[in-house]
């Protein structure tokens, strides 16, 4: 007999088991369902598969590389520096052409300054002074540019005066340039060499036409019919990321250049193309904010003939550009796209249940409706009854209608 | 007949089908399937929706601008370097205020580099010699200075000596330097400003307090009373990273400052404030590792009178520190929040699946409910019978329980 | 009766409701069946547990930090400058160890450059002219390196010439280097400490060996048998990435070194292991291409005995190194563990799902079958009927099978 019970054993291990259904003859519930139900397919078919593209594997771990150009001169004319040719290696910094840069379109110069003694720049709080004893030997200013020597400078018959100070003197000037210097830094042009890579899927491609033509890049700018062309005006950038030109170059500010790669490989590589976003990241409209601008200070140093050094001092105002690289490649993949399916299906069962709800407690024959989905089985006292006698017995399960229910049930049983 | 037929077709579409249940009544499995059901519910609101926001669309593609300004300035006086002053222009490498940046606070120097020969450093092994056939001439110096030039130089009656180099001559001496340069750098402050935009949201905002008063970001510091002024003193930033500064200043190291922003934009601009984390990012554990430290050599190049150039070699020990900006920003969609629940109730279908296994096969009357969950039915001979009647032919899906279930069966048929 | 009322209701609520399954003793669906649950059970154990390890917590956001230095010294006899010995100072730009630096291998240098005039370089467009007027006084040449001073310069009797420019004077010489300076930087090493943390799980690990011999670093180069010694040198890092270091060093070109950190916190810190992959950035395919290699130009400044500027001119080609780290950390964690556990059951439903529809649709039985599935429920006039009487009406969901259907319908009842 055993060897007859594992054969039956393992031939209903493949019988095929599937949930029984009442069809419950109710228009308002099946057109609800169904409505779930082509929401649902909707949803999938729609968004998930369409505009989500859940059919594919996606690598979003871009390699990217970023190379920037800066071209152009500007001639400036000035009582300070008298004449003045500036080009890439003077206004460009840092000059390596990374990813990011700044380009300087105003300054204010300091030159020769010497370490030695000097009075501090007047519109410092802590540097005014009345009598020596305001200022103490070897204090550094606060907010200032050097320690104090412990004496007080007076300019002629004045009450007041500011601390004489050890510093790279003479200190800068305070207050900002009165005119913006390099105005013509609107025509430099940049040119962004961005190559990319998606290691998953072995995918390279660059921002740069593949062509033989050697003049090509010298006379392109970028535009509708220049879309792998990667080279701007510095003043059309500027517009296009929604600020003024002379303003922001003369009070400095920060331009994030986004390049977005939404590649779909199913579709070959001409469809993979970048987009170009251009925004203003210091905060725009803060323009009468303490905060705004942009500006360093940086030095070049020499030595002179009595191996002393001294240095020239440049308070730079500019625009540093961010390029930014972001993006993500899909390709057809069957796992994804049955996870996508799978889930979607089960959403299905998240609409019978609510369906469900509606059916068994909302309509006015849910009381009805419940005695045929529930079969109440018991397998004490019953055990001989025919099980589907007990129909009568609902479960229940909303509070509210119990009343109701107990006088239903004793109209039926 | 095939009006009357497709109508009726088209009305059964909209018949709602229902699963059909078997109520048993066994308190054990009920209470299971109950809990379970709670803490899937629990699990969805108090996890899904309350703790992880299920029901947000999140934007985690932050656009952030970060621009750093550090002041203070330093007094030194050393046999070196005789007086000197130290400002941000000397101090900060690079001066262009980027998200990392470096605080020079202790320096090596080694000034007036020509391009001749000497001897190579004594500590550097390959440089070792008895005679001059120890250092071919031509031949790199390993981890040294310069290229050998074919002697070996020796001081008075030295068995060994170091082999002659060309290379910046004099070389830097060896070791670290006795006592830190600029333990005044402690105070030194630095201000962080960070603009950040979430593109998906149009959400723009800055850590900087959106003030008139010109006098605020002079005077305020970072802390509890004011999180909307970025300055923070260079000793407190390194006390808060949890090193000590003048460990950190002398031998070099690199602070991670961490700005997130993480905003809930359903609850309105002012409630998405920005968090700071300050962390020691190189391997601090390993203080007495070869690997400790930061620091770097730089050059000034000058050029003398009859146009030779020469440099002062610097080698910096010092803070870096990396801003590092991420963030994420939520809002209410109604895509996310379906998604959730009805993943949600799809679980449920695991928690029944589970208390079904318990009911079926691990009570003692597993049996009995096993013939009431399924209803065999077949095709071919007992196509005539009620189709209630096999409730006695169980499936069997476990093979340990076969011949207890036969036994069983007998009984009942 | 409230009182029972209540209390039957109370107790029903713990009544375990399962859904009632009809036995289809139909092999072939089974055998599907059984095979769809197998591939999902596979899917899930296989795919999602143990390949995905979705049984873990995992944190992305990794927190990093690149030390890099590099060592060696080249030597170089020109005719231009004479011996001159290279080092770090001289080559690495910029100097601080960053993680994104520039190792000169070649260059083009133009010394004494003043502000003055001179011809433009021959090769420009803009610059060429034939008369005076073709120069107009003040305009900048279009990529040239100076602005016009109204003069066309020829050379003896050529009938054409370039525009005198106020510039950095001489221009820059056209054309590329004859010859690979530093071809040395082959054996140039760079040595990449990387610090990691995962802040979510507190675990901090580094690249370097935790050693106290302190000879450690100075002999090793990274390979099988020192996974933990972070030096390469130069030309096998080129190697490694594909390219040839000649080419390589003498055009230009970018390379990224990707540090990856793919951590299983369950397994311990010892398994934990940074693996290092070697790509060139930019587009080596275009070896041909206008956009290939890498370089840029930056300048010393001097000043001269009589305070006049002037400067050295450096255009450099390298390789750029650009260190890329990323990774991620796994800890077991029971939410996900339920989570992929209960989406993956949920899965089982599409399956089911799937072989009910060959169930009730595809088989030449199906008509039987979905009687048996389908039990058909009206409220109105049956309501006295044995519910189980209606089996022959059954719903249709496909309007291509309808008067097959009719026909088998009438046949059974």
């Amino acid at each position: 007999m055993g060897q007859i019970a594992w054969k039956a054993l393992c031939l209903s291990l493949f019988d095929y088991k599937t949930e029984k259904y009442v069809i419950a003859k109710n228009k308002k519930v099946g057109v609800l369902y169904r409505t779930v139900q082509l929401s649902i397919m909707a949803y999938i078919v729609g968004w998930v598969f369409v505009v989500k593209k859940g059919y594919q594997d996606v690598d979003t771990s871009i390699q990217s590389s970023v190379i920037t150009k800066v071209k152009g001169v500007a001639f400036t004319n000035t009582s300070e520096l008298g004449e003045r040719l500036w080009d890439v290696a003077d206004y460009v910094i840092p000059p390596q052409g990374e990813s990011v840069f700044f380009v300087m379109t105003n300054l204010i110069v300091t030159p020769n300054q010497r370490q030695s003694t000097c009075p501090e720049s007047p519109g410092i709080p802590d540097a005014l002074c009345y009598r020596d004893t305001d200022c103490p030997e070897g204090e550094a200013v606060v907010a200032g540019n050097g320690v104090k020597t412990g004496r007080c400078l007076k300019v002629g018959t004045n009450r007041s005066g500011t601390c004489e100070i050890f510093a790279w003197c003479p200190v800068e000037k305070k207050g900002r340039p009165r005119k913006l210097l390099l105005a013509n830094a609107e025509n430099f042009t940049i040119y962004i060499k961005n190559s990319i890579r998606f290691p998953r899927f072995k995918f390279s491609k660059t921002n740069v036409l593949n062509t033989d033509d050697n003049s090509y890049l010298k006379n392109c700018r970028y535009g509708p019919d220049h879309l792998y062309c990667p080279i701007f005006s510095l003043g059309t950038l500027v517009h296009w990321a929604g600020s003024d030109f002379q303003e922001m170059a003369s009070e400095g500010g920060v331009i994030g250049i986004q390049i977005e790669w939404d590649c779909d490989l199913d579709k070959g590589s001409s469809r993979c193309n970048p987009q170009y976003y251009f925004n203003r990241l210091d905060n725009r409209f803060a323009a009468k904010s303490i905060s705004s601008g942009y500006n360093f200070r940086f030095a070049k140093y020499y030595r002179d003939s009595s191996d002393v050094d001294f240095r020239t001092l440049i308070k730079a105002y500019g625009i540093r550009f961010d390029v930014m690289v972001n993006g993500k490649a899909g390709k057809f993949n069957i796992i994804p796209t049955i996870i996508n399916i799978g889930s979607g299906l089960a959403l299905m069962g998240a609409g019978a249940f609510f369906c469900d709800l509606v059916l068994l407690y909302l309509l006015r024959k849910s009381n009805f409706y419940r005695g045929k989905k529930y079969e109440e089985v018991r397998s004490t006292i019953r055990k001989s009854l025919p099980e589907t006698s007990v129909n009568g017995n609902q479960s229940c399960d909303s509070l509210s209608r119990l009343d109701q229910l107990r006088q239903i049930q004793a109209v039926e049983t």
